[in-house]
Formats: structure tokens, sequence, C-alpha cells
């Protein structure tokens, strides 16, 4: 049967949803389009390539664009720029960079994954020493910036993931950081347990964190660069900017096709991730998708969500009939000797869907107390007070948050109670882990007090 | 109401089950019998006291008998050796080692928490130089002979947990190791691919490994040490030799009343952690319990089973009634920079209790492979074929083994399917996690290979 797939953006979730589509119809013929030069490459680990952790380039390609387009059978076609698309025709509109013309392509099936974009700061406008950092473009102008300029002093607006990867990357390369944030505390994202600890850690490693409400000037070199923020807590002068105060959904070429976005702005799409239009899929950073606890649209701009949401769409495009069977907040972020992370629902989130959500933290040991060098481990669970039903977690050490979150992933995506927790059987042995999980701690704690 | 509760043993099902006991009903008088002079101690530790990183045996003890006594409530009498159950009486004989006489005491519920023993291997007989490691004392002979003798090479006679942990504690306090084991590879109680990942690390860090069939004689010091063991493979040389071919339930107190016993010797406990005489409850590694996976006895002689179970009997024999809902094997292992663990069955345990077993194999990365550093983790999952149930897995590599073993336990216990693991969200971020985890990985793979 013929099919002609056509899949915009080549960063995660779009070479993932063009190679399973080509796994499930070899006969489908697949275009993907980029409108850089790159795809497939790792953007989680931009910060070390930033601070040379990641020596080249070339190692954060997983692949190339030949590389792809020959193993996997599918066209690629970067430096292309999608301009519309017209539903009715089932086409879109491509602005070739490199040739410099507009073509139009008419599609089968489309798939969107246009992923996400910084949020911009607009008080900073253009400067020349103003990053964001989104893609590896973005990276290798700091990375230039860094190299010509070599700055002594940082200050990074925001305190989310990347904010807090790069506060590590730049402190690495012995600069001087100072993170101004709208907030108390870094990691929004977080309980304020967890926040804390963050902030405890940024201090261990000499990064200053200045939580200001306004911003009131600026002050600028010859170069025009800005060598001075003034706010409202302090004035603080540095040489490089990074702002990094949070990303959202890229659909502005969807906007034009008058696809039905939510209240984050993404696309809304079904369980088989097509959008309010048919044969108009999308996956990735790019849309919003039902949080399986809550059953409301959400937001996950993450690599693995755009893993699994491009297999899906790709599958569904090529003919397959799959869904998205499960989705909840899943994330991490390491910094520095520390590990954040969280799954589920915030205590937060819990009580404005309705949950009667309670929360219990416990500091426990990430191996026996007695063991030399054993670290702590911080785990707030969040559940139903009416059934002990966990709806979320937050842990936090030096190791061994993210897959103790994985744990409890596992938990919720069957709707386990503290009990089912103290029913479970965990492998101890002094080098690895605790007699007693702090998982296992936390949820003894929250049935105590539940009782 | 009048409840005098003995507990017999006091390593850690005996002081779990006594402190639950009281919480459960403080009015209750509960007494603690245990033949040596320590109680509450951290015996998974002894590896790491013989080679000095846990530096005193104070480290080691988690309570003295006086603080244990003090805090929770408890008579304990160390040193006094119980010698006989009579049911019929509830009573009990207690030989009181210091003062040499022999006691009768009364009990309304009994708790037998006597824990295992090494099994001995006759061969090797009574010899200065040869060591079993199976309590704080055995420790600290192993210490002396060591600090008086100077070792230079060990030979140890097994390849399981205390042979491999010993292994490495020998290592780094500069001996030669050799381990003599009649199976091909170490780890029985593992998959034959985490036995292999077990030789390769053992080789790389300079420990011989060789398998024998019989052992055809012995050499002999002027001071009756072992000095040459000669097998069928190979003759070898050494200053000392640990025998650690396993553990078996210590059950002699038990014959006296004919409490009912398994396959592998441990008293048949029910759910509630009742043996086949009411009023006597059993925990810990002296028991047998149910394998929720199979619903058969099985043993489990884990610290992490001694609390579970412990805790169950002391709220059961204070007047409580809770039951064991739920166990199954999960047990790790570090040994040098390596770390194996283990959950739910075995292949070979599947297909010899009826499961239409199958297995797969991956190695996959802990971190993203394009972050420096990353290392490998090998997993096996092991599931029905007709469902795709997981029924067990084998995960190895250089860390987070464990942790993803409770990733495992976790999915065991409600029944996951290879599908359902692909349903899960992960967290990821470059320095702890990999964007798919071989978890994932592997479920994805065994997931192929079963349609």
């Amino acid at each position: 049967m013929k099919n002609r797939i056509i899949v915009i953006g080549g960063l995660a979730a779009g070479p993932a949803a063009a190679s399973k589509a080509a796994r499930t119809n070899p006969q489908a013929e697949i275009i993907l389009f980029e409108q850089s030069e790159y795809i497939s490459y790792g953007i989680c680990e931009l910060p070390y390539f930033i601070n040379n952790k990641i020596p080249f380039k070339e190692n954060l390609i997983l692949y190339s664009p030949e590389k792809f387009s020959a193993e996997k059978n599918i066209i690629v076609k970067t430096n292309h720029s999608v301009r519309e698309i017209i539903p009715q025709k089932k086409m879109i509109l491509v602005h070739d960079l490199e040739k410099g013309r507009l073509d139009e392509y008419n599609y089968d099936n489309l798939i969107l994954t246009t992923g996400s974009k910084s949020v911009t700061h607009y008080a900073f406008g253009n400067h020349p020493n103003v990053f964001y950092l989104k893609s590896l473009q973005d990276a290798l102008e700091i990375k230039k910036f860094i190299d010509y300029q070599t700055p002594k002093k940082v200050t990074i607006i925001g305190a989310g993931f990347i904010a807090l990867e790069m506060a590590e990357s730049f402190s690495s390369l012995g600069m001087d950081v100072t993170i101004l944030n709208i907030e108390d505390l870094p990691l929004k994202g977080f309980e304020p347990e967890t926040g804390k600890f963050a902030l405890n850690s940024l201090s261990q490693n000499k990064v200053r964190y200045i939580k200001y409400n306004s911003i009131d000037g600026f002050e600028y070199s010859d170069q025009n660069n800005i060598i001075k923020i003034k706010t409202d807590a302090a004035e603080v002068e540095q040489d490089l900017i990074l702002i990094s105060i949070g990303i959202e959904p890229n659909i502005d070429l969807g906007k034009s096709a008058k696809l039905k976005t939510g209240v984050r702005g993404g696309y809304l799409v079904d369980q088989r991730m097509m959008t309010s239009i048919s044969n108009i899929y999308a996956a990735g950073d790019c849309c919003e998708i039902k949080n399986s606890i809550t059953n409301k649209y959400y937001y996950s701009p993450f690599a693995t969500t755009a893993l699994k949401t491009g297999w899906i769409a790709g599958e569904n495009a090529a003919g397959g009939n799959t869904i998205l069977r499960s989705s909840i907040p899943a994330y991490t972020v390491s910094f520095f000797d520390a590990e954040a992370a969280h799954t589920g629902l915030s205590f937060n989130d819990a009580i404005s869907n309705g949950f009667l959500a309670e929360k219990t933290s416990i500091e426990g040991w990430a191996q026996p107390k007695i063991y030399p060098g054993a670290g702590k481990i911080n785990v707030t669970l969040i559940y139903d007070k009416r059934d002990g039903r966990i709806l979320g977690a937050d842990i936090s050490g030096k190791s061994g948050a993210a897959l103790r979150a994985n744990i409890i992933s596992t938990a919720i995506y069957q709707k386990l109670t503290l009990k089912d927790l103290l029913n479970l059987d965990f492998a101890y042995a002094p080098q690895s882990t605790p007699q007693r999980d702090p998982v296992l701690y936390a949820a003894g704690k929250g049935l105590k007090s539940n009782n």
C-alpha cells in the first residue's frame, strides 16, 4: 500500500518515529525534514560537551543524516525548514535552505516532532554574551564564546534542570557561577524538600544562589555585553549570561493548520498520538499527552517520552494500531555530586487533582550506616491518605535517586499503596544497598502517620 | 493480658521480633536469649571488618544488649543457650553459660530465631588455619590468625556470596586468593550469564578460580595447618583456608519439640509465621516460607527476610494478626567493582515449577553510551512465554544492579509482563541513567523474540 510518511523534526521523537514507521511498513516512503544540519544527537549531554567532558561534537551524534538514511531506509533532508501544513491538500511547503527555494510535498501521514524551544526572557534582549541552551548550535556558540572571551564569571538565570547542570559545567571550567532565580529554591518541578537539598549542594560547590523579584536594569560593556544585572536583591557582574527559565512546545508550524493545542501550548494528541486532524500525528516535546494518574493532559518534554511517543506515532502512521498505555512524569537531574529524581504527581498537583494527598519525608542511608562512606538518600512519598495509594515521589542523594524513582514509577503503574511497598522484597548487600531501603523506610513512616 | 514472649536468637530476626512484640503489646514481658555475647550486629558487614574497612568490632554492633534492653523494654540474656523446648508445658530449658546452670522458663508465646549455620566440609576437619565465617566470633578468629600468622596465600572453598566478598576482602589485604569450587562458574544461585560476569571480574582482580571434582588429599605443616590441598584439577598451597560452601537452617533446638521442617531443613511456618505447634513462631534463617510466585516453600536466608518475618512473628506473638503477604527471592552481592543481583525465580526454578519459561539477556549501558566512562549493565529477564509475565531477573554490572533488581521485584509483585515494563516511565539524565534503561531494552528484546 502506498504510504508516504513525512516526519518533521530530526532530534529525538522524529528519528524514533521514522525508524519505527520503516520497521512497521518497509514499503512506506519515509521522509524526515530537519531545519538544522544535525539530526539525532544527545541534547541532554550538551552540558558535558560544553565543559569538554565529551570532547568532540561528533561524540554527541548518534546518527549522521547519511548513516541514518542508509541504515533505516529513510530519506533525510537536513537544512530544510517546513513552513506550512495544508491539511486539506495533505501537503506541506518546505523551504530548502541550501537551494533557497520553496517545494511542495504531499503526504499520506504526517508526524510532527518539532520539539520545544527555550522560553525567552525578553528583558535581556540580544547581546553577544547572552545565551540560551536548547540545541547543538547553541552549545557551539557558548563554547566559541568561552574559547575566545575566556569568561571568569557566569550568571545563570533560572534554576531548573539545565541551569543546575550548567552550573556544574561552568564551575568545572573554573568559572565563578551565580544563579539568579525568581523562586526561593531551585528545581521548581520538585518538592521543597528536594529544592533545599539542591540549594545545599550548590552552596557546597560554591555556586551563589540569589532569589530576586525584579530586574531593575543592566550595565553594558563597549562590546554591548551585559556586564551587570541589577535586581531588587543584588547587583551581579558577569562575563557570560545563560538564560534557562524553561522550555515550551515549538508549535508555530501547527498554527497554520489550526491543530488543537492544550494549556501548556502543546498539540493535543489522542492515545494513538494523532492530533486533532486525522493523518497528522505528533510526538515528543511539541505535544501534550494524558497523565495516567489524573487522566488530564500534561507536558512531558523529556527524551524518554520523546522516544516512547515517537515509536507510537511512527507505528500508527505506518498502518499499525498501538496506543500510549501509560504515562506519568518521571525525570531526574544530576549536578556536582547530587542526584535528584521525581516521579508521578507533585504534592500540589495531587491536591489540585482532587486527591486527599499527604506526604512523608525521610532521610535514610544509601548503604548500611555502619558501612564507611555510606551516603544519605532523601525520600519524599506523596500518597492518598484514604487508601495509601502512592501518587508520586521525590528522591535525592549522591546517587541511586533516579533508580529508586524508577522503583516508585513501577509501583505507581499498578496503583500500589504504602502497604504494598512494605511487602516488596529488595536486595541487600553492604556495598550497594542498605538492609532496609530508604524507600521502604519512607513507606513505613507514611503508613504510621496515616493510621 | 499476661503474655510472656520468649525469643531465642539475637542476631537479626530475633531483635526485630522482640522489638515489634514490645511495640505491639507494651504490657508483654519479653525475654530474648542469645547464646553468644553479642546481639544485633551487622553480620553481612563481616568481610569489611576483616579487611579493616570497618575498623572496630564496636562499629558492627547496632545495639549492645544493654542498649537494646533499655530502649526496647526487653529482657536480654546473652551467654544463655536454650537446650530444649517442651511444648506440652510451654517451657524451655536454658543453660546459663556464665553461671553454669540449667533453668526452666515458661512462655506464653515462643519465637525461634536461631538463624543458620555454615555447611561443614567434613573432608577438611579441624585445623588451626581452616575457618568458616558465620558469626562475629568467626570473624574475630580469622582476624587474629591474620594478625599473628600473616598469611600470604588464601584458598576459599566455594564461590557464593561470602566467598566472593571474602575474595575481595583478602585481596585488599594483599593476599593471593584462590577459589576452589565444584561448579564451572561462581554464584550458583544466579544464571550462568551472571556466573560468567563474576568469573570475569575475579579474573580481572587476579583471583584464581579452579573448578574441581574431588579433593584427593592434604599436606600439613608442623602446626597441623593444611598447607596443600590436592584436587583432581590442581594442587593448591595456602596459609589460610576459608570454607564457604553454603548455609543451612540452625534447627537442632526444634528437633526435640518435633517441629515440622521442609526440604531445606527449615521450620515450616504459616503466613502468620507460626510453626506446626501453636504458640511457637519462627522467623529468619531458621525457617522456610512460601514463595509468592510458586506458592511453594523456599529458603530465603537473608537479612531482609529476617527483618520482614521477624516483625510479623513478633506482632502475632504479641497478640496481633498480620501475615506475610508476599515473598520472593531477592539478593545481591558486591565484590571488587562488580555488583550482581537476582530477584524472583531462576530460569531452572521457573521451568521446574511448570512455567513455560524463556529468558532473554542483553548487555546495555548504565549511562548514555556517549557519556565518558559509561559502564555496562547485564540484564537477564526470565518470563513465561505464554503471557510474557516476568518471573525473575539477574542483573549485573559495576553498580546499579541491585536497584534495578528492585524495580523488577516491584514488577513481579503485581505480575507485570514484558509489555507492561515497556509502558513504564523511567527517569533519565546522562550522569545517572541512560535514555533507555537496560531493563526496558531487555524487555523489548524479550517481547520481540516472544512474538
